[in-house]
């Protein structure tokens, strides 16, 4: 949603408020940055969430220092970063860098409900890998009562998004220097089981 | 530096204070994410940077909100995050990530100094592209004056690195769940020419 917040100053073009985008941006990304304020200082911390319908969710130590310190209803700012490639201009003031990221305003909600903050854990475990959560045993009361699972709206959320190649002056498009795109990508490499493993690599990480 | 606020509250085996952990990851990201304060409330921005000795940099359109927002000696809050790899244990509860991260806390610097903004750009374009900065033409009068550097003291930087193989609880060892490490790499795709180029592929994108 567009709200003087999530208005940016510089390159409106590359902002999006439509969910779809959004929503895409955030579910392929698996970790992002809660920013904070404590004391008047500014805190960052990057952290593992999941997305469900127009809410994110994050999860942490009852005992933790910055769990506590934002989940009384802080004001955060939460943001995605997919980095997809270095964009090479032939002056160094006309690189880029493609990507996709989100930024969301929005207050901690505690969630206090059981169902939900195991909801939570289910969808934050499937979002990093999906299939995960049925292969596992159940969680026990006591890894419920030590983990405290915070929800934020994503009705305060904005896209930018950069693609394509590099976009020259006029006067240095026949310059001899290499001019493209170069594509940043991320996998997963070769599964590496624990010394106590005694399972087959099951179908949801192969 | 340990100080008050580089000191974690959880988990403090593993956090690291020395140069050269802090150095060794900052070297290796490519975006941090620039954490400040504005009227109150978080505000967060990834960006490209560059390390050289105890400085860290950054750069953006002398016209940039953000950048106005923080030149002025604002304190900041800079994270870089490295994801590893996911761990995976047997119960949802022991899952982890392996990574390396640093946070920063600093105040912005606004550098004024020319020689000390073109060796900056210079450093944020090699450390994106090793050797690109060679290739280019120079830089005029009228980019560096669009263009503001500032620069973040690395004294109050700590480190935090996860790395090895799941820790489950003794009484799940025997459990029959796949456990161990799912590596997260990162890695450079083919290039793709802009249209308008007339170059071969140079040797340091090779």
């Amino acid at each position: 949603m567009q709200t003087p917040r999530t208005t940016p100053s510089r390159l409106a073009k590359r902002t999006a408020y439509d969910t779809e985008t959004i929503y895409s941006i955030l579910d392929e990304g698996l970790f992002c940055t809660v920013s904070y304020v404590l004391n008047g200082q500014p805190m960052a911390i990057p952290t593992a969430y999941a997305r469900h319908e127009d809410r994110l969710y994050i999860h942490g130590s009852v005992g933790s220092h910055f769990i506590r310190s934002i989940e009384n209803g802080a004001s955060v700012c939460i943001s995605v970063m997919l980095a997809d490639g270095l964009v090479l201009a032939k002056s160094a003031f006309s690189h880029s860098v493609n990507y996709r990221s989100v930024v969301v305003m929005a207050q901690a909600e505690k969630v206090t409900d059981e169902s939900e903050c195991l909801h939570a854990l289910t969808l934050i475990t499937d979002h990093l890998i999906p299939g995960r959560w049925a292969d596992l045993r159940a969680t026990t009361d006591s890894e419920l009562r030590k983990t405290t699972v915070l929800a934020f709206s994503l009705a305060e959320a904005s896209a930018k998004v950069r693609t394509g190649g590099p976009n020259d002056d006029p006067g240095d498009v026949d310059l001899p220097t290499w001019a493209g795109v170069i594509p940043l990508e991320t996998s997963w490499g070769t599964p590496i089981a624990a010394t106590y493993n005694i399972a087959e690599l099951p179908s949801y990480l192969g």
